[in-house]
């Protein structure tokens, strides 16, 4: 049975209120700070309506998570066009570095993502599954010219991405000991210099 | 002015007995239940006696994550024996292969070593330090036929462990889908045959 209008209306504007909610406690103060009761209270509505809206607190931040790689997607759509025509290295390098600036500048949004821990049996949302396809997919495009096989490009592009990641958390943690941005990006440039050179040979 | 015997032999036994309990929260629970009060309750004895022995909660985390970083560096020192006289690629394999198994075998332990946050300010002990250089050693000491410039060598050895750390983890955490551990040895070889092809022509 479908809602009555004024029902969905409030639901939708309410699936707005808490989302924006949500981005902000994470912006502020971190993944942590997203709690049912906080999130009500800042809506200025009940926790059984924050549930009501979106399942439970893992569908809200899942909703907030998306928005962090709609953002970080829209960056790397953006420097791919300036560099369209450049070398795969090039080419690898500005989605690398942009990566890279994106997690300095939103480092808790970009935190939120890596944080968040569904519970056990959980799923995945298809939508969730298909950003983050989306995002793997501007990796395997840069490849193509150099790997033409699909499958081989598919985990080339979850190496490529979690290697930069790797040397982007750690980097951020100083968990090596002090990594300025530019010596994060020289260790990446490594990788992905012999990755390609590698691959065109 | 030097403590008596019974008040050095003391605190001795608080430091072995607290670190104890340290590990065992980590490895029952994770680092999020090493908290003072309940590590005191564990160990018998007061929180004066925790912050007194180690100075912190941060310190005593110090401590028992040496533990995991010694514990690991005897398992690449281990495997590193086995794999000597063969060649360089399937030498850094081995140790990052170690260090899956490591990281799935002690997952706890293993996180917390890289989820622990000094508070700001807090200086990371000189025993830290070394004990981290010396696992970035290991690899280094496998670089050295192919990269003869001792910079260029830590440059990539933090590369290379980084790139392995955010492959390992990104699997472990399930971020870019299901991927099991073969899958994600998979693409650390794609990283390591090619940083080693590239810098051994």
């Amino acid at each position: 049975m479908k809602p009555p209008l004024r029902d969905a209306d409030f639901r939708e504007k309410m699936r707005a209120r808490l989302l924006a909610v949500a981005k902000r406690l994470i912006v502020d103060e971190g993944l942590a700070a997203v709690q049912a009761r906080r999130v009500a209270s800042e809506a200025g509505c009940s926790v059984g309506t924050v549930y009501n809206v979106y399942g439970d607190i893992d569908g809200l931040v899942l909703a907030a998570n998306a928005t962090t790689l709609h953002d970080l997607g829209s960056a790397l759509e953006t420097v791919r066009k300036h560099v369209q025509g450049q070398d795969v290295e090039e080419r690898l390098m500005a989605l690398a570095v942009t990566y890279l600036d994106f997690a300095i500048s939103s480092q808790r949004r970009w935190r939120a993502v890596f944080e968040h821990r569904l519970p056990d049996g959980y799923p995945t949302p298809e939508s969730y599954i298909a950003d983050r396809r989306a995002l793997l997919a501007l990796i395997e495009a840069e490849l193509a010219q150099v790997l033409p096989d699909a499958d081989q490009r598919i985990d080339a592009a979850r190496a490529l991405f979690s290697a930069t990641h790797g040397n982007v958390l750690l980097a951020l943690d100083g968990k090596l000991g002090d990594i300025a941005p530019d010596q994060c990006e020289r260790q990446i440039r490594f990788l992905v210099h012999h990755v390609v050179s590698g691959l065109s040979r």
